[in-house]
C-alpha cells in the first residue's frame, strides 16, 4: 500500500523527471555540479536499542542513502519534532550520538529545526535527516540500474536482520535472552573504498525497511532482469535464524541499517568483494546471487535444500517503526 | 528554552563553522557554486485552515527560507509521518497543494519519505521539507547581517499576525466570526524582483514564528546596532488590531508565513519600495523603522501615541504548533 501510495498520488502530483527515477537519492545537476539529494524521517521505536539510538540511526540513514546513489556524503540537516517532557538527558544522548556520528562518517550537520508538539502529540522524537551527496562523474550514475547485464554478481557486505531482530529485543518483544545488535552504520568509507573499480559497480542500494528481499525484487523490477540468489550464501547470523524460526520471521525481508547490495561486473567482481571483506564493516561481504537472463523480472532464491523459491514484495510490513 | 537548546545543545554538540552562522539556510560552497541548504518540520494544527493546510505551508516555508538567503529556491524533498488512519481523501489534498505551490513557486519535490505511526502516536500529520537554493554570487550573504549601518531602512511586504490569527480561527479559539486568511506565500518571485537591487539589500528575513519583534531583537543582537521601528507604520489588519486587543496578543509577536523582513541602504530604499508594492504579495510594503547608532543591541517601538517601548524576546511561545 505505501509502495502505491507512492506511486498513484505522491509520483503524479509532484510530476518530474527527477523524482520519476525512484531511487535513494535525487540527483541533481547544479551548474557543472552533481548532487545527490535525500531526505528520510526516523521514527524508531524503541529511542535507544542495542548498538544505536534514533539520532545514531538517523545519520547513518542518510549518510547511506548518498553513499549508494555513488555520492561523498557532505552536508545534513536535521529538523526534530519533540513530544513536550521528553528527557532533556536522553535528548542530549541523542544529540551526541548524532554529532559523534556525523564526524565518523565526516559529513558536516548544517542546518536544523526543533519543534516541540504537546504531550501524547507524537511519540517522545522523530527526527528527519536529509542530505547533499557531491557526485564525482555526472555521467555515471549508480542509483538507476541502466548498465545491469546478466552474469553480473550480486555482493552484500555481511549478515542481514541484525537491526530489526535488536529492535525486537528492545522492545522486549522476543521472550528469550539474545546477544545481538543492531548494524547500524554509516557505509560511506566501505563504499568509497570499493569505488576505486568504479566502472565495475553498476547498481548499489542500501537494505534498510524491507530488507534484502525489497531490494532485490525493486531491482529486477528496474532492470527486467532476473536475479538469482544462493540462500547458503547469504550471511545470516545463527542467533538471527533461530529467533526468525520461532517467531516465523525470513531474514530476507527483516531491515539492515547497514548492509549495501552491489551489484557488480563478474570480471573484477573479486577484487570489489576483496576490498568489501578488507573493511571492518564488511568483513562478511560475500557473494550471494548473479544476474540471469531467464525468467524476466522475476527473483528467485536456489534454497539449503535444493529447492528453488520465488522472492515476491512482502504484502505487509512484517515490523512498524523499525526505523 | 528553545533557544537556550539549539544554542547549548545542538550548536555545541553539532560545533561547525556554518552551523554557527545560525542563519535560516546553511551556505555551502561546492566546487564552485554556492548554495543554500535548509530544513523545517511542520505540526501545524490544525491541518487544513483558512488560506491554507500543512502541504502548502511546507512548501512556502521551506521555498522562503531559501529566498530570504538570498538564494533562487529550486529542489525540495518532502518527508511524510502520517498517524495510522488519517483521511486519504485529505492526504491527497495535502500533497495536491503542496504540488501546485511548488509549480507556482519554480521549485522541484525531488525526493521524498513516508512513514505512517500508530493512531496516537502522531497527530494527524507531520511534515518535513528540505530545501535547496542556489546562490548567484558566493561573496554576497544576504543571511548575515554584516554589511548593516546606521541610517539602513527596515521593511515589510504587509500586513502582519495574519496567519497566526487565522490559525486561532480553524482552532475555533477566537469565540467571533473573523474574515481572515493566513498569508502563507512563497515569497521568491517578490524577492527576485526586489533583488535587482541586490547591493542594496543588506539583510533579509522571513517573519515566521516569534514575530516580526523576534526577527528585530535577532537582528540587533547579531548586529550589535539597535533598532528604531514606527508602530504607526508597521502595518497590521483592523480585524488583527481587535482580535489582539480582545486577547491580549501583540500583533509584534504573532507568526506570520509570508512576510518578509528587509534592512536596505536608505540611497535605494525608495525603489525597492515600489518594487515590493509592485508584486501582489507586496502591495501593502511600508518603510516602518529603521538602524541606529545610539542604544546598541536594543529594539525600540515608537508607539502611535508617541511612547518609546523597548521590545525584547518573548519568553515562550503565544502558540504552539502555529507551523
Amino acid at each position: 500500500m505505501t509502495r502505491d501510495l507512492i506511486k498513484d498520488l505522491f509520483q503524479s502530483s509532484f510530476d518530474n523527471d527527477i523524482l520519476d527515477r525512484l531511487s535513494d537519492s535525487a540527483v541533481l545537476n547544479i551548474n557543472s555540479n552533481s548532487l545527490a539529494f535525500t531526505t528520510d524521517s526516523y521514527v524508531v521505536d524503541p529511542v535507544f536499542f542495542p548498538g544505536g539510538n534514533i539520532g545514531k540511526l538517523a545519520i547513518c540513514g542518510t549518510v547511506n542513502d548518498l553513499a549508494v546513489s555513488g555520492s561523498v556524503p557532505a552536508y545534513i540537516t536535521a529538523g526534530f519534532i519533540i513530544e513536550e517532557g521528553f528527557s532533556i538527558s536522553q535528548l542530549k544522548e541523542i544529540i551526541q550520538s548524532m554529532a559523534s556520528e556525523a564526524r565518523e562518517a565526516g559529513v558536516k550537520i548544517v542546518a536544523g529545526d526543533t519543534k516541540v508538539v504537546n504531550r501524547g502529540k507524537c511519540d517522545k522524537i522523530f527526527i528527519n535527516t536529509s542530505g547533499i551527496g557531491v557526485l564525482k562523474k555526472s555521467d555515471i550514475s549508480i542509483s538507476t540500474a541502466g548498465r545491469i547485464s546478466p552474469g553480473d554478481k550480486i555482493l552484500i557486505n555481511g549478515p542481514i536482520g541484525d537491526h530489526a531482530i535488536a529492535i525486537l529485543k528492545a522492545r522486549g518483544d522476543l521472550g528469550i535472552e539474545l546477544e545481538i545488535e543492531s548494524d547500524c552504520a554509516s557505509l560511506n568509507d566501505l563504499i568509497s573504498r570499493a569505488m576505486i573499480y568504479r566502472d565495475d559497480i553498476k547498481f548499489m542500494r542500501d537494505a534498510t525497511r524491507g530488507g534484502l528481499a525489497t531490494v532485490l525484487v525493486e531491482l529486477a523490477e528496474m532492470t527486467g532482469s532476473a536475479i538469482e540468489v544462493s540462500e547458503p550464501d547469504i550471511p545470516v547470523r545463527e542467533s538471527v535464524k533461530n529467533v526468525c524460526e520461532i517467531l516465523g520471521f525470513d531474514p530476507l525481508y527483516l531491515a539492515n541499517e547497514g548492509k549495501v547490495v552491489m551489484v557488480v561486473s563478474q570480471q573484477n567482481c573479486d577484487l570489489i568483494l576483496k576490498s568489501l571483506r578488507s573493511h571492518k564493516l564488511g568483513k562478511e561481504s560475500n557473494i550471494i546471487g548473479e544476474i540471469v537472463s531467464i525468467n524476466k523480472g522475476e527473483v528467485v532464491l536456489k534454497t539449503i535444500i535444493g529447492g528453488r523459491r520465488q522472492i515476491n514484495m512482502l504484502a505487509s510490513d512484517q515490523l512498524p517503526r523499525i526505523c
